[in-house]
C-alpha cells in the first residue's frame, strides 16, 4: 500500500496531463505481462475427465464441484477485470453463475447428508449474511471516524484562541464542563493584537500543513470528491481514489482545513471518507473483492452514512445517496443504505463527540407558525436560493478553469493565501468572523426566549445588522467562489446554508420592520396584534435549505436534511415551497447542479440519468462501424497477438468469418490474454497455432443449452496437442446487440439501466458496428457544442489579465522581501519563476488548447473505446 | 361516462370469472369493428405528392409539416393502444418523435419569423409546462377533496354520538368551536342504552350504504386499491379501475365506512382517491391522452399526494410513492411528485379541515430523550411489528381465500354484519370504543404535563391498563383480518398502527414497572433518580411504525412518515432500530408486504423488482417458439385476417419468409388492424391484395436511416392501386431481440428496466421465438411450486368446516326472525338459498378449482399472451 500517486501531483492539475499519464500506464501494463495475484491454498484441481459439451447439455445440470470449478476460474479472470471499467451485464451474469454453484452444492449436501454439512451451511449463512457483516463495519468505522473528526475540528478551532490549563488536548467545551465561569481556559496572551496575529498565524500554519499533506500523500484527498464518487458509482475505475491513502489524509486534513477557516465544508469530504472506509473494508471480503458491481452498492450505502454522519441525519443522507450519488438505486441497495446510515449515526451518538446527547449540530423550535402571507417572501427566498445557486457554479467553474491554468502548480501556496485572506476578510464582520455552523445556529434562532447574539434581535441596530448580513452574504459568496476547488479537503454544503442563513435573516429582518411599520395593513391581517409576528429566524432556516438546493439541484434530501438538523416540523410545508421554487429557477440554467457541472468540466465518462435528450438520430450514426473483430476460426496466435498490440480496445467481437460478418460472441481483452497466458504456462504453444472461439459442433444452435461449454484446458491439451487454441470458453456467446436503427436514446436508456460495457449493432445477424458510452457522450457533445457555440476568446483574455496582475503583485511582493531581507529571502513561489516565464511567452491561443481539450478529453476521440483511467487497485 | 362494469359486480369476486368475463369482450371487441373515436377539426391533410423512402433518407431532415402529419396520425394510432397493455419503449420512441417534430417546426418558425410565431411559442410553452399544470390541478384536487373527506368522516362519527342544535351539519368540535362547556351538542336520547342501541344502527347504516353504493356503481372502489395501483403503474390496464365513478363512489363510500368503526383505515383508499383524480383529470391534457407511459409518472405523483394528504406527511408520501408504488421511479417522477404531494398538502393547510392549523392529525413532542439501555425493548417491539405482518397476512389471505369462495355473493350482507360485530365487540375496551387515529394520539401521549386518558397514567390500574392493551391488540389483530378485503373503501395502515401503538404502550407500562421496581438495578444505572426515566408514549410510538412497517415491508417511508406525523425528532433513531428490526424479522417470511401478496393471489401479471431470481435458465427455455409472424410479402389480405382472428395475440414478429425466418421487425395488433380498416375506408381493397411489410429496396440497409420510410395511404393507393397494401409504415423495425442464450435472468432485467411488451429472441438474424412478461411469470411460478409443493387439502377441510357453521347459524338466525316475524320477513341472505344450495351440493374438490385456478390465472398457460384485463378508456 504505497502512496499511490504521488509522484504524479503535479498532473493531477492538468486534467489533460494527467490522463496522458494514465493512459500511458494503462498502455505500459497491457505491454507487459499483467500480474496475476497468487492464490495460496487455492489451487485448482486440474481434472483430467472433463465433461465434454454434449453430455454436459445433455445432462443439464452438472455437478456442483465442476460448476464450483469453473466459478473459481472465472473469478480467477474476475481479479483481472479490476483493471478495467465495469461491465454490470456481465458482472450479474457471473454472480448468478456462482449463485447457482452454490445451490447446486447444497442441493448435493442435502442428498449426502455428510459431516461436512453443518460447516458448509455455516459458511453459506456466512455468504448471504456478508454484505449485513459489511455494511455493519463500515457504518461503525464511519460513525468513529466521524466523533474522532468532530472532536478534533472543534480543539484546533479553539487552539487558535487559547489553552486548557489542565489537559492540552481538550477544547474550551470540555476544558469548562458544567462550569459557570471558566477559569481553566486561556487565551494565549491577554494582549487582542497579539491574540489576533496567532489566530492569523494557526490559520495558514493549518491550511499549509493540510495543503501540503495532500500534495505530497494522497493529491485524490482534495475537493470534494463528490461527482468522482457519482462515477465511480456508476461504474469508472479510478484506482487509489477510494483507497486507504486517501481515507488517512483525507481524515488527517479535513478538520486542518476547516479550522483553518478557509470558507469550505465538512459535506462533501465526509462522502468522500466514509466510500473510502466502505471500499477499504469490503476488499477484505471475498463477495466485493470479486464483484466490482456488488461493490457499487456498498459505495452507495456509504455514501448515505456520509452525509448522515455529517448532518446527523440519517435519512437525509440515504436521500441523497438516492437523488444525488447512485445512478441506480434499487430498493436493496435503499436498505442497505439505510442500515448503514442507522448504524453510523447510532455509533455517532454513542460516542456523543459534542456532549450534548444531541446527534444534530444545533436544534431550533419555532413556537409560532407561519402565515399565509409569508408565502410570498417564501418564494423571494427561494428565487434567491436558485439565483444563488448559478451564480456560484458559473464563476466558480471559471475559477476552476483559471486554476488549472495558473496555479496548478501552486496549490499549497494557493490554499495558503486562501486562508491568510479570509482570516484577513473575515475578521471585521461579527457573522464571518465565527465558526459557519455556529454562524448559522446563531442565525436560525427565535429572538423569544433569551437567545440572543450581539444585538442580533435588538430592534434598534436593526440597518445596522441588515448591512452587515448584507456584507456576510456578499463576501462569502466570493469567498466560496474562489476558495472551492482548492487543493485541500473542501466542501460546499455548509458555506452555501451560512450564505442562505445570512441572506434569509437579512429578509427577515426586513419583512419583520415592514410589519411593524403598517401593523393595520390588510396584508399583515392574520397577524394577532402586539404579539410578534414575523420570526426572522425560520427566514434564516428557509434561505440555508434554498442555498443548499440551488447549489446542488437536489429537493427531497434537501427538505430531510433540514428537517432532521432542526426538527422544525411546523416548517415543512415552507421549506418544500421554497426549495421547490428553487428547484424551478435552478431548471432554468440547466445542467444539473455542481457535482454534475464539475464531472462535465472534468471530463468524465458518465452518462447523466437527469438529462432527457432528444437527438432524433438512430444508433448506427454513433456506432463504430470500423469494428477489429476476430473470426471464429483461422487466425493464428501470432496474429491474434499482432491484432491485441496494435490497438487497446477492451474487447473484441466474434465474427464467423471476416466474409458473412456473422455474430458469434464477444470477448474481452482480459478474458484473452489471460487464456493466452495461462495456456502458455501449461506448456509450449507454437505462434501457429490456430485460435478457435466456438466449438466445432456449436453451428447448430436452434436448441436450447444452459450456458457457455465447459472446457477446460486439460480438455483442450488433450484433444488438440500444442497446435490449436480453444477459447470458446471464454467467450459471451450472448453480448447485447441491437438493430442499427434502433433510435440513440432508446440505446442510452440501455446503457443507464443496464449497464454493458459496449452494445454490439448487427443488422439479420450480421456485426454492424460497436457503440460504447463515450461514442454516445462524444455524439451528445458534438451536439449540445453545435447548439451553444460561443465564443470563450474574452473570458480568455480576462483571464489572461487577472493573471497577469496576480504574478505583477507577487512579483513585487518577492522584490520588497528581498529587499528587506538583503536578498536572503528569497520567495520560490515568486510568478516570475522560469518555468512560468517559458508558459508566459507561449502564444495565449496555444495554451489555451490544453484547457480546451482537457475539458472535453473524454470526447476527443484520439482515445480508444473505454480506456478511461485505469488504475491498478481499488 | 355510464357507470362501468356494474354489471359485473358478482363476477369480480371470483377473478376467474372476471377474467374470463374481460378475456370474452376483448374477444367481442377484436371481433366488432373497431370504435374510432372522431377527430373534428383535425382531419390530416392528405397529400398527393410524399416523400418517398429513399428521398428521405437522403435529405435526412423532412420538413416540419410532414413530421407533424406522421405525428398526428401515430397519435391516431396511440389513442387505439389504450385497449392495450403497455409498451413502454414504444412509447417512449413516439414521445421523442413528436418532439422532434415540434423541434423541426421550430427551427422552422425562427427562419420564417412570421405571424404565427408568438402563437406558435405560446402553445410551446403550454406543451412544456403541461406536466406542471396537470400536476398542480390535480394535487390541488386532491387536497380539496382531502380535506372534503375529513370534515364529513369527522361530522359522520359524531353524529352516530349526538347532534349541533344550532346546526345539523356541525361536527362536535366545530359546534363546541371556543367554548369551554358545550351546550349545543346533544347527545340523541339521555338514556345510554338507546344512545348505544343508536349508535349500534348507525354503525350498520353506514357499513350498510357504503358496501351497497360500491356494490351497485363501482365495485372496484372496494378494498385499499394499492395493489392494483402498483399493477397499473407499472403498464397494466384495468380499465374502470381508476374512472370518475370509482373516484366519486371511494369518495362518497370511504368516510361510511371509516365512520361505520369498522378496522379499516382510510390511507390505502387514499391513495386509490388520489390517483384516480390524476387519470381523471390528466384525461383532460393532449399529453397525457395520447400517451399511457406520461401518465404513469402522475399516477405516481397521485400515488405520493394520497399519502402526503392522508397522513400530512409530504415528503412521507413521496417517499412511500417511490419505495411501494412504483415500479420506475426516474428523479423526473419524484420531482413531480414532490410538487403533486406540497400542491396536495398545502391545499388541505389552507382549508385548515381540523382547524387546528395543524396538518398532521396529532403532534407528539417528547421532552426526555432515550436511554442507550432501552434498545433491547426497540428490538423486542420491532420483532413484534415483524411477527404482527407475517401473521396478519398469512391469515388475512386465508380470510380473502375464504370470503372468494363462500361470500362474493353476501358482499353487502358481509360488511354490514362486520360493522355489527366490531361495534359489539368494540364497546367494552376503552381503546377499541374510540376512533382508531384518536386512540393513537392518547396511546402516543407522555403522562406528564396534565396528560391522561381514563387513568392511562395512573400508577394504581397499572395492571388493569396492561389487560386491557393486551385485549385491544389481540382483538384488533382479529378484526383487521377479517376486515380488511371485505367489499368498502378499506385501509390497513392506520389499524396496524392502532395495534402496534396498544402494543407498544403495554410494553411502554411493563418497562416503567420493571424500572419502578429495581430503580438501582445495574440495568437502569442510565436513569436519573426521582426522575421519571421510561415514558410509555414513546413505545407506543415505536409500537405503531414497527407494525406499519411489519404490513407494509417499507422503511424509510415508515420513519419519516412518523416523523412528520408526530414531529418526534430526538426518537428518529430508536424509530429506525425498531424498523431495521422489523425489516429483518419480516424478510424470514419473505414474498414482500401485504400488497404484494395480494398480487400474488389475484395473479396480476407484475415483475417485483424486489425479488432476485436464481433460474440458471436461457430464455430459450421459457420463450415460445412457435411464432404466428407473417412474412413480408406475400400474404395476402384474407389470409392475414384470417391469421388476425384465429388469435389474440397483441401482435406479430414480421420475418423475410417462412423459410429462412429472417427478424425483420414487429407489428402490432392494434397498429394492423388500423391499418387495414383505414385501407379499407379509403377505397374497395380486394381480399387478395398483396401486404407488404417491408419497401421493395429496404433490403440494403447497412446505411444509416433515420426512421421508418414515411409512405402515407394515398402513396399506396397511387402506386399500386387497389391491388396492394403497404404495411411497411407501422411495423416496428427495431424491436428489442436477444440471443436464445441469454440468461432468463437478464431478460426479466429488461422487462423490468426498459418495459417492452414483447422481447423477440433471434439467433444470428432469424426468428428463434418471442417471450413476455406472462411466459417469465409462468415460469417463475413453476419453479416457485416446485420448490413449496404443499398439500392444501386440511386447509379447505377447515375452511368448510367453517363455511358449515356460518350457514348453519344463518339458517338458525334467519328460521327465528322468520318465525318472531310470522314468515313476514325472509332474510333473502340465507345461506340455504337456492343458489347456494347449488353450491353446496357440488363436489367440494370441484368448488376448490375455481379459487386455485383464479389464484394464478395468469399463469396456468391457457391464455394468450399479454391479454390482461383489457378495458376500454381509463
Amino acid at each position: 500500500m504505497e502512496p499511490e500517486g504521488a509522484p504524479h501531483f503535479e498532473s493531477l492539475y492538468s486534467t489533460t496531463q494527467w490522463r496522458l499519464d494514465m493512459t500511458a500506464r494503462t498502455t505500459a501494463f497491457s505491454a507487459q505481462p499483467p500480474r496475476r495475484p497468487s492464490l495460496p491454498g487455492r489451487r485448482i484441481s486440474r481434472r483430467l475427465s472433463t465433461l465434454s459439451s454434449a453430455e454436459h447439455e445433455q445432462n443439464g445440470a452438472p455437478t456442483g464441484s465442476t460448476e464450483q470449478e469453473f466459478t473459481e476460474e472465472i473469478e480467477k479472470i474476475k481479479r483481472y477485470e479490476d483493471f478495467t471499467t465495469i461491465d454490470w451485464v456481465q458482472d450479474a451474469a457471473r454472480e448468478q453463475l456462482r449463485r447457482r454453484a452454490r445451490r447446486k452444492e447444497n442441493a448435493g449436501f442435502f442428498e449426502r447428508d455428510g459431516q461436512l454439512g453443518w460447516r458448509r451451511n455455516l459458511r453459506d449463512s456466512y455468504d448471504a449474511g456478508q454484505a449485513w457483516i459489511v455494511v455493519t463495519l463500515v457504518g461503525a468505522a464511519i460513525g468513529l471516524n466521524a466523533a474522532f473528526l468532530n472532536i478534533v475540528t472543534e480543539w484546533l478551532s479553539d487552539v487558535k484562541l487559547g489553552y486548557c490549563t489542565t489537559a492540552f488536548y481538550l477544547n474550551e467545551d470540555f476544558c469548562c464542563w458544567g462550569e459557570d465561569t471558566c477559569d481553566d481556559w486561556h487565551r494565549w496572551t491577554s494582549l487582542w493584537p497579539v491574540n489576533y496575529f496567532l489566530y492569523f498565524v494557526f490559520s495558514i500554519i493549518f491550511a499549509l500543513t493540510s495543503a501540503s499533506l495532500v500534495k505530497a500523500y494522497a493529491p485524490y484527498a482534495a475537493g470534494s470528491g463528490i461527482s468522482e464518487i457519482k462515477c465511480i458509482i456508476a461504474g469508472f475505475v479510478m484506482k487509489g481514489f477510494l483507497g486507504f491513502w486517501t481515507l488517512l489524509i483525507k481524515s488527517i486534513c479535513l478538520p486542518l482545513a476547516i479550522a483553518s477557516g478557509l470558507s469550505v465544508g465538512k459535506e462533501g469530504p465526509s462522502v468522500h471518507y466514509a466510500v473510502c472506509t466502505g471500499n477499504v473494508i469490503s476488499r477484505f471480503f471475498d463477495k466485493y473483492k470479486r464483484n466490482a458491481a456488488k461493490t457499487r452498492e456498498i459505495l452507495s450505502a456509504c455514501a448515505a452514512a456520509g452525509v448522515a454522519v455529517a448532518f446527523g441525519s440519517p435519512i437525509g443522507g440515504v436521500l441523497f445517496s438516492l437523488e444525488e450519488m447512485s445512478s441506480y438505486f434499487p430498493l436493496k441497495t435503499m436498505w442497505r443504505s439505510y442500515f448503514c446510515a442507522l448504524v453510523a449515526t447510532a455509533v455517532l451518538a454513542a460516542m456523543n463527540p459534542f456532549r450534548t446527547g444531541q446527534l444534530v449540530m444545533f436544534e431550533v423550535r419555532y413556537d409560532r407558525s407561519w402565515h399565509f402571507f409569508e408565502v410570498i417572501f417564501f418564494i423571494f427566498i427561494g428565487v434567491f436560493g436558485g439565483l444563488y445557486g448559478a451564480f456560484v457554479m458559473k464563476w466558480n467553474l471559471r475559477a476552476m478553469a483559471f486554476r488549472k491554468k495558473y496555479l496548478s502548480k501552486y496549490a499549497v501556496l494557493e490554499a495558503t493565501l486562501l486562508a491568510a485572506g479570509t482570516a484577513l476578510l473575515c475578521y471585521p464582520n461579527m457573522f464571518l468572523r465565527i465558526d459557519m455552523t455556529e454562524a448559522m445556529e446563531k442565525l436560525f434562532l427565535e429572538c423569544e426566549g433569551g437567545h440572543d447574539y450581539d444585538g442580533l434581535c435588538d430592534t434598534k441596530n436593526r440597518w445596522s445588522m441588515v448591512l452587515s448580513l448584507l456584507f456576510a452574504t456578499v463576501m462569502r459568496t466570493f469567498l466560496v467562489i474562489i476558495s472551492y476547488g482548492c487543493k485541500v479537503p473542501a466542501g460546499i454544503f455548509v458555506p452555501s446554508m451560512a450564505i442562505g442563513a445570512s441572506f434569509g435573516r437579512m429578509v427577515g429582518i426586513l419583512v419583520q420592520t415592514l410589519h411593524e411599520s403598517f401593523p393595520r395593513a390588510k396584508f399583515f391581517a392574520t397577524c394577532e396584534p402586539d404579539v410578534p409576528c414575523i420570526t426572522p429566524g425560520t427566514y434564516a432556516f428557509l434561505g440555508a435549505a434554498a442555498a443548499l438546493s440551488g447549489i446542488m439541484h437536489i429537493t427531497v434530501s434537501v427538505v430531510v436534511i433540514m428537517f432532521e438538523l432542526t426538527g422544525a416540523l411546523t416548517y415543512i410545508l415552507p421549506t418544500m415551497i421554497v426549495v421547490g421554487v428553487t428547484k424551478a429557477v435552478s431548471e432554468r440554467f440547466g445542467k444539473g447542479g455542481i457535482a454534475d457541472r464539475m464531472i462535465w468540466f472534468n471530463g468524465f465518462p458518465f452518462l447523466d440519468n437527469k438529462e432527457e435528450h432528444t437527438f432524433g438520430v438512430p444508433v448506427s450514426s454513433v456506432m463504430t462501424s470500423e469494428v477489429t473483430s476476430l473470426p471464429s476460426a483461422g487466425l493464428n496466435l501470432r496474429s491474434l497477438e499482432t491484432i491485441m498490440s496494435q490497438n487497446k480496445y477492451q474487447g473484441f467481437p466474434i465474427i464467423e468469418d471476416r466474409a458473412t460478418k456473422a455474430l458469434i460472441g464477444y470477448i474481452g481483452r482480459t478474458e484473452l490474454r489471460y487464456a493466452i497466458d495461462r495456456a502458455k504456462k501449461e506448456g509450449f504453444i507454437s505462434p501457429d497455432a490456430n485460435c478457435f472461439f466456438t466449438q466445432p459442433d456449436s453451428t447448430a444452435l436452434q436448441t436450447p443449452s444452459t450456458a457457455a461449454p465447459p472446457v477446460t484446458f486439460d480438455a483442450i491439451e488433450s484433444i488438440s496437442g500444442q497446435q490449436s487454441l480453444d477459447f470458446s470458453r471464454f467467450i459471451d456467446p450472448t453480448p447485447l446487440a441491437v438493430h442499427p436503427r434502433l433510435p440513440l436514446e432508446t440505446v442510452m436508456e440501455l446503457f443507464k439501466k443496464m449497464g454493458p460495457r459496449v452494445i454490439l449493432v448487427d443488422y439479420r445477424g450480421r456485426l454492424a458496428g460497436l457503440v460504447t458510452v463515450k461514442d454516445c457522450l462524444k455524439f451528445q457533445f458534438k451536439v449540445e457544442a453545435h447548439e451553444t457555440t460561443r465564443d470563450d476568446s474574452t473570458l480568455d483574455e480576462r483571464q489572461e489579465k487577472l493573471w497577469d496582475v496576480i504574478s505583477r503583485a507577487a512579483d513585487w511582493v518577492a522584490d520588497k522581501v528581498m529587499n528587506v531581507s538583503g536578498g536572503r529571502v528569497r520567495l520560490g513561489a515568486s510568478a516570475r519563476s522560469p518555468g512560468l516565464q517559458q508558459s508566459e511567452t507561449m502564444d495565449p491561443r496555444d495554451r489555451l488548447e490544453p484547457i480546451r481539450a482537457s475539458r472535453h478529453a473524454i470526447l476527443d476521440g484520439t482515445e480508444d473505446e473505454d480506456t478511461g483511467v485505469e488504475l491498478q487497485d481499488r
